[in-house]
């Protein structure tokens, strides 16, 4: 080889090297592959922002856990239908009434699907709805709080599944009977009958809760329908604004081993709801009112003090009776998910033994309602012709098919259960574009806003019901999976993994701007009407009344006022009401006694929370602030001297005496 | 220029920007800027493991909070002493006697300090302890299921903060009073006293729980000590293996407005116990046994129940008759935090009102001690001379030190809460070499091992007690913050922050492969011994027993079995005992009544549980699986009937039929 070609050769692969890197990128990131993409993809940095708050039910926990995206990080659980000891929800009287039922206190919920309020069919980031299955609630939530505004109970009704799904404009929050159970014929009481009777006597309901402009919530109506299992909901939008859809299961009627015997049939339905037509005829007095008895528990903020109010009676509308109530549309295979696209035209339903997803055309169904193409009638609920109504069917759509989202480009996207994939497909053509793995078993599956008329179709996030070996083992029990998907590309792509505590059912997303500026960071201390609120030290003060002692505490960095006290005795019924003097964000205090048969409180600044303590033991009790508030925290402690029954040592407090 | 210059340019230019990227990275990377580092630094792909277990004590939540680092994602809570309504943790009937204690069920907690046990001062992963600071409790956590197996009640002490620190081979656990109490001079009874009589009566105890090989606490001795405040403890090692040191506060002994009154002297004490010397004293039969009820709860492997024992007597070891037990430190000033060097030599301690951190010697405290160069003598304890046992004091530590771990190549980082930074200095020369700003206040931190003699010194997290705008806020309730730092280096870098549930006062951390390959997945069925298990469906029967009636169930994919049920009355009590025949991984079944004034239950694989029902209404009630199990999960369902009081319905069941 001549010199100057050598040269030119060393000169060269400089190039090559070069060449490579533009071809392949750097070595390093090279190495690093796409995870380099994805890390970068889900990294929030210290000091910035995830782009949505995400809404995740707790399932089993009853409550609603709120995560970073696309972050995966836990930034919050908003106690809703189960006692809470780190925050006393349920413990501290202030917030015992919201556990009320017509069954009790029920210290615990199966929370389902959360739903963010609407204007104009897109979420608005003021309220989040969400339903407890088992004894049937729906929850509203305050997001400028975080904390639970509101709780309505469902009578005629058991396992409130199909909830709790708005319509566009937050008119109606929908819920329904999952397990059908006898009513008698008068007032749909729950009666005393064979269980073997069912197909007499077992009946549901379709409840719809009218939604105030302040939140309020109450029942306008239900509709009456057949003893089957009711599972899921959507309400329409645009064109098909004014229906609902409920999907139904066990139109077999079975009562026993419901995995054979509800299975049966090809075709179970769809309920479609004219609530438009519903709320009409209730407005007139329609239909009648029949016993109910349902506790409505809500949030006085006047006091930050839940109350309860007893509601006696329901108006139930009868199918048999009312005429363009309701009509049923016949869907393969014990359909699941029923989800109404962004623009309104299509019902998609997820047919967990179907081999097919089925979608319903609104407009079909509509013409097919005026043409009257009915198959037959069900308990006064015509039943449409499915050839008639059928946009298409979604051809090798997974195995297992459950619930569906949509983007914001005309694809829907259709977790399979039991072949563990997303299978994304065009709601025109019904055509499969896309599939991805996800480990394990997707239930539902959420796009932020992708079941309101404008879905942010960035990401996706499958809500897997089997975790298995995604994390570090914590024993048998696990958390359930979440998978972050990049869904902005034609391709979908795997980003990150993250655990979610208790068991998601549904979750929903929203721009955190949509929710960060109405934020409360702390209580007005001038705005609390608390009536056992002390608003200075120079209010504080202990008063016996009888064998009950009041405490009117302050708390304020570093000290209770007052921190010593005397004159209380065993026997006695204790109650501390402790106000929080503080006026800046994230300086909560906590409050705990030595012993105490309750939980701790944690008061936020300006709020007055009272414990109940009944002293059974004699001697000098310490109490001290739960939550480090500063850095003479440790210093923030009292006592409380508890003398025999019929002692007589008076009342007596102070603070640095 | 000449054609051969210019050419040599063109072929130079390369060389340059292979130079530049050698010198600056990638142009891609630069624009990702430092954060691309970190983002790859945290991320944790999907299908791959975190590093590390980080275990966080939840604080006012009463539970453990079990973190992924350095991904910073929440991967479980484990209950411990909050009723947990997810779980069923303190609502099932084998988990209820778990927060049984001497003032009865307590159903909250607050956990502070977690600590992995350890063999030869390493962190072996068998279990982790924690400590509860209001009812004085210290509990057990086996790793190899995430739950908790043991809880020991501590008498003759209030506010259990320095604990459950253990000695080297877990011979121990360390407890203490924090908040000290009037005792009689017999049996230690907290007496009914005038609170402003503190200085005569109120005295404090340190506790010594002793481990057994298979885990089993028992309390082995306590120490009479004054009346202060005892905060934080650690145990010695190496050279000082056999010593356990407490940190005091308010030795002015103050009862009111401590921010004032215990903050008044210039240094307090840290108390050096000989506890192998205790321990000597204590098997000799030294010291005195006194009345000091306290339960003992445990799990009984066998029945997966948990069980409680009452213990009536404790033995207390008095300084002021046995020699050469305890020795006081004088050390500036209101110490918080005392951590003992990975080598045994240097004892630190967190001052949170001085303005240097004194680092006492080992060697010096042993010599002072037989030098008997004492300064005094309290209640019987030598007080030694500070100048003589101390190695140094780290000038210019930021303001409000509280607490120091440590790597394992001889430097000490240490937080300041008031400056909101952690600062590293070199263990030999207390010299100051790096700082870096934490947001905000930092109380706690913890590098995994960071406490024993082998930190695995790559990862700091601050544990930092004020939030506000590190997250998406949720209102004024805040997640608290943690700060995830990167200590492998000269500098430290902070590479991520993420939010922790509750309050996590400390934390622990350990390499994954300590912990993963002992993981339980499930239960074997036949290794079930509950009383009341059922191994098969044929097993499965309704029994009545007075107006008890005891429903022995199985749960199965995809139905209960029995799944219908008649012959129950309002006024019964109802015993579900449930037994989950399936025997995999992650698949549990839920089981929840509607109106049901209890939790629900979640039954691991191979387990039984057993919740209880007073039914108090007439009619034919659902039940349900509440973990999505399968694809027919929603067909898992049964129904109860009840009939009223006096009824002649008998009892029947059957499934399928």
């Amino acid at each position: 080889m001549k010199l100057a070609n050598f040269k030119s050769l060393l000169w060269g692969l400089p190039v090559i090297v070069i060449l490579s890197m533009l071809m392949y990128g750097c070595p390093s990131q090279q190495q690093l592959g796409a995870n380099a993409d994805a890390a970068q993809k889900v990294y929030v940095a210290p000091g910035e922002y995830d782009e949505f708050y995400g809404f995740m039910s707790g399932g089993y926990s009853g409550q609603l856990s709120v995560y970073g995206i696309p972050s995966g990080r836990h930034l919050y659980t908003i106690p809703v239908f189960s006692q809470e000891a780190t925050n006393a929800y349920g413990y501290s009287e202030e917030s015992k009434p919201m556990l009320n039922t017509t069954h009790g206190f029920v210290p615990w919920g199966d929370s389902h699907h959360p739903e963010l309020s609407q204007t104009d069919g897109v979420p608005d980031g003021r309220w989040i709805f969400i339903n407890e299955n088992n004894t049937p609630r729906v929850a509203r939530i305050n997001l400028s709080t975080f904390t639970t505004d509101e709780i309505i109970e469902i009578p005629n009704s058991a396992g409130n599944h199909a909830s709790s799904f708005v319509t566009p404009n937050t008119e109606y929050v929908s819920a329904a009977t999952r397990f059908s159970i006898p009513m008698d014929d008068e007032n749909l009481n729950n009666e005393d009958v064979p269980i073997s009777e069912y197909s007499e006597h077992f009946k549901g309901t379709l409840s719809f809760i009218k939604v105030g402009d302040d939140g309020k919530m109450g029942i306008d109506f239900q509709i009456l329908v057949p003893g089957f299992d009711y599972d899921l909901s959507h309400a329409g939008k645009g064109p098909s604004d004014g229906w609902s859809f409920f999907t139904s299961y066990n139109s077999e009627q079975a009562h026993t081993l419901l995995e054979v015997n509800a299975s049966k049939n090809d075709k179970d339905f769809i309920a479609a709801v004219n609530w438009r037509k519903a709320a009409e005829y209730a407005a007139a007095g329609e239909g009648r009112m029949v016993e109910g008895e349902h506790y409505r528990n809500y949030v006085d903020h006047d006091t930050h003090t839940a109350k309860s109010e007893l509601i006696e009676e329901v108006r139930v509308l009868d199918p048999r009776e009312l005429e363009g109530l309701i009509y049923f549309l016949p869907t393969p295979k014990s359909p699941h998910g029923v989800d109404v696209d962004p623009s309104g035209q299509y019902i998609v339903a997820g047919g967990k033994l179907s081999t097919v997803i089925p979608v319903h055309s609104f407009e079909k169904m509509i013409q097919a309602i005026e043409n009257e193409e009915f198959e037959g009638e069900i308990d006064g609920i015509p039943v449409l012709n499915y050839d008639a109504i059928l946009h298409g069917e979604v051809e090798n759509p997974g195995l297992g098919p459950l619930h569906t989202e949509f983007d914001d480009r005309g694809n829907a996207y259709t977790t399979a259960f039991i072949s563990s994939e997303i299978v994304k497909w065009d709601l025109e053509t019904t055509q499969v574009l896309d599939r991805i793995q996800t480990y394990y078993s997707p239930g539902h599956l959420m796009i932020p806003g992708g079941d309101s008329q404008k879905p942010w179709g960035k990401y996706l996030v499958a809500l897997n019901k089997i975790t298995k070996d995604r994390y570090l083992p914590t024993g048998p029990e696990l958390f359930h999976s979440a998978q972050l998907i990049d869904i902005s590309g034609e391709k979908m792509k795997l980003l990150l993994d993250f655990p979610t505590e208790g068991e998601p059912h549904y979750a929903q997303a929203i721009p955190a701007d949509l929710v960060r500026p109405n934020q409360t960071q702390f209580y007005k201390l001038e705005e609390n009407n608390h009536p056992d609120a002390v608003k200075g030290e120079d209010e504080t003060r202990v008063e016996r009344d009888g064998n009950e002692v009041h405490i009117y505490m302050s708390t304020i960095r570093t000290h209770f006022a007052p921190d010593n006290i005397e004159g209380v005795k065993v026997g006695d019924k204790v109650y501390f009401h402790i106000t929080n003097l503080e006026q800046d964000w994230d300086i909560p205090h906590g409050f705990a006694v030595k012993g105490m048969n309750n939980s701790e409180l944690l008061i936020m600044p300006g709020e007055t929370r009272t414990i109940v303590w009944e002293p059974k033991k004699v001697g000098v009790i310490p109490f001290y602030c739960t939550d480090f508030c500063s850095a003479l925290h440790q210093e923030m402690q009292g006592y409380i001297r508890v003398s025999p029954e019929g002692s007589d040592v008076e009342i007596a407090y102070g603070t640095g005496q």
